[in-house]
């Protein structure tokens, strides 16, 4: 619980109406209750503002509701997330190495880190204080996990590979697995062994069950910041510069480098050894074969400038009456012609 | 063990031939051998009727074969379903809270559940009578699992999810992983805490290692029946009707709401905000960027109806021609205007 | 450590220059330090030749650089890759059933066989000798694994399913998962119970999380050598031949056989009960919705013979101006007919 006014402090924002208000949970504007906070970004909702029962909303300056208490913030939304993050996000406690955990010897756990139970921690493994391992989760040897990290159940990272502080891997995440590279030796495929890791910097998330793999030679690298949704493929080598967001179900090949602040739309496929320029923006379900300078929108498979994909796209359905028309001219222009020049 | 008359109870067929006897399992209709049972949906498969060695054919009314043993069902694919239930699949064996499994002193297993090695429940977690967490199944507290499911090895349910009687959810499905929600802040992503959850309601299907995420408040929620194939993603706050079929891989982003009865295909994607009415059903790897009414089959990225989809498809590979007879009418029209003109 | 002498006699090489100084490591060329080996496969890298630190390089025969030592193999990438093996990769120790795991006083783990804590094997399982489970491998009843497999951490077997010798499967990847088989009864669907398995033959490499689903009746069947990337879809009743390459999140829908030797990308969907001939290649993201030959490349979605499909995605973009051009193309035609007809 805290008051308006604390929250209006936490947030940068100026109350209008009562601070000294109560506030115990966030809520959406239309089930709001007393003594909840909710937000309104949106100003086609702007009536709701007259009939919500929430104690608190927060609105762009400029908006005014005599009676209401409002909490006035630049970015609502940022400062929603914000408040709900002090009101409803509780950090695990911290419980150490609990029963059921299996723990090497020479691994480090830090004083302030759970290892939940399930877990199993492997030879010179390294878990920052403040760092939660939540059940079942796999460290192979060699491993480093930062400060307060959040490492969900059922992850697992492979020998060597490095994780920043605070991140926060979701359930099923595997990280450092082989990277795919075999030399084909006349009748099949001879492994090449995959000798790198992977480093993942500080402030990044993994969705669950994403994989990363790690690099044949060197590092495969998730950037400051990045954020990757569920299912994401990361294939070896591959560099993904900071703060980009990568949507579900996305796979890039490896080698591949990725600039900062790039975002990857759900399902989209990036070959191997390109570079993506920073501020790339890359629609859903595209396909991504050629280097791209960054700064720009792309769609489509293989894709090309999200405009011009927009438009041709609109053009596809009619492709089949384009043929007829073509055909149609074709028959005039030549009974046109035998007319002009028999005529 | 059966006898045919049973069976034929139990589907609601009739028997023609000797319904007294023994029937200990099924086989396909060419491998089938005295003793078992087969089926023959497809007209044209009927000359193995002849053949087979089965002690019985499950096959439509209408359809004779003297001197052999029928049981004669209007829908006999569902008849062999039922048949192969009660034959071959046994629930397993109720064991109990077994050595190695971690339940928080606070949860409560029903008695008749099962929890094998490996699992760990937490506190308040609440599991039906019959249901099986096969090993390594992780529940977060406050995790509720109705009667008579199966949860297979590595599944991991986060806080506060609630699933419903007679679900199964195939391993390494992961239920209840945070929505992918960030607010820019400038420089980088804050996160908006995910604090609703998953719903599963009865009946439902989760394939290996799909992914379900929480709301970011609310719930997302499975409609009952609906059958959710492998490495599918469902994003935070997605409504999913009932008796949906969705296929292996398909994405659907956030908030989007589908309606019951519909048949997405492999890999498609849904993009988020969006409302697809009843009986839809979408060929694989389409894109869905805008709402569909309901009724209709779509393909494509972006889809557009299936049949225009087949037709434009068709068309797509002469596009190079098309270009080239375009350029060939430019050029023969403007030497017959010139000739026209001059002449 | 080995001599040069004696890693050129493990990959059928030729040494120019000092042949039994001692080699210690792999690096890449520009990184390589005394003591390490490197290798030169694509000529514009040959001025590194001349720079590189490391103590040997493997090339092509008929380069030459004085002074430096080189190791001449007619396929320097594959030399590479058995080089990195030999120095690089350690079989891990054998440790027996460690505490912590839980296997069924039924279950046969072989002599020399390793199974890590958080394992858990069913009855009748077998591991061979050689084979390592990683921590938290659940092996159901009935599977069998082969010798000198490595199972990574978090792979779940499930019941009767095969596994052959040298199979590599990385974290998180599920065999004998149902297959996805529902039959329509009016309201809703009916599962269709999966009681085949999965057999997976010698030298198969599955990705991490992928997912190879069990047969409804019989195998789903992985073919001798076959490399399986992350997050691969395999239905019931696949086969996929000895020595094919099937790249990152591809689906292939049930009852499809793919012959040898062949090539998918990244990506791709494959529809059910096709059949796709011997050493065929499909492009990343394709979509294959009939069967093809054998020996051809194919790519889009549907998917059109490779070359066509380059040239057809060139014109896409050039749509809506296709679709002008057709329009001021009947305009003028039919100005010039008014001018001829009434001239």
């Amino acid at each position: 619980m805290k008051t308006l006014n604390q929250l209006a402090d936490l947030v940068g924002g100026k109350v209008v109406g009562e601070g000294d208000i109560e506030i115990h949970r966030v809520a959406a504007i239309d089930k709001a209750q007393p003594g909840e906070i909710t937000f309104l970004a949106n100003p086609k909702y702007l009536p709701l503002l007259q009939t919500t029962k929430a104690s608190a909303v927060i609105v762009k300056p400029g908006i005014e509701a005599p009676g209401r208490t409002l909490l006035l913030c630049g970015n609502p939304y940022l400062a929603f997330a914000k408040i709900l993050t002090v009101l409803h996000v509780h950090p695990p406690e911290v419980r150490g190495i609990m029963a059921g955990a299996f723990v090497d010897p020479e691994a480090h756990i830090a004083e302030g880190a759970t290892v939940q139970p399930g877990c199993v921690v492997g030879k010179n493994a390294v878990v920052g204080a403040g760092t939660t391992l939540f059940p079942g989760v796999i460290l192979y040897d060699n491993v480093t996990v930062g400060e307060n990290c959040l490492i969900h159940a059922g992850v697992v990272v492979r020998e060597g590979c490095r994780i920043g502080d605070r991140v926060i891997v979701q359930p099923g995440a595997v990280i450092g697995s082989d990277g795919f590279g075999f030399a084909p030796d006349g009748a099949g495929y001879f492994k090449i062994p995959q000798v790198g890791i992977v480093v993942i910097e500080d402030d990044v998330e993994v969705g669950a069950n994403a994989c990363l793999d790690r690099a044949a030679m060197g590092e495969t690298r998730i950037g400051r910041g990045t954020k990757i949704d569920n299912m994401v493929q990361v294939g070896h080598n591959v560099k993904i510069g900071a703060d980009c967001i990568i949507v579900a179900q996305v796979g890039i090949a490896g080698s591949t480098e990725i600039g900062k602040h790039c975002t990857l739309g759900g399902q989209v496929g990036v070959a191997g050894h390109l570079k993506i320029g920073d501020n790339t923006m890359i629609g859903g379900q595209s396909g991504i074969a050629a280097d791209l300078p960054g700064g720009e929108v792309f769609s489509g498979s293989p894709a090309i400038p999200h405009r011009d994909w927009l438009r041709a796209s609109m053009s596809f359905a009619k492709l089949p009456e384009m043929r007829k028309e073509i055909t149609r001219l074709r028959r005039q222009l030549e009974e046109l012609e035998s007319l002009v020049k028999e005529g």
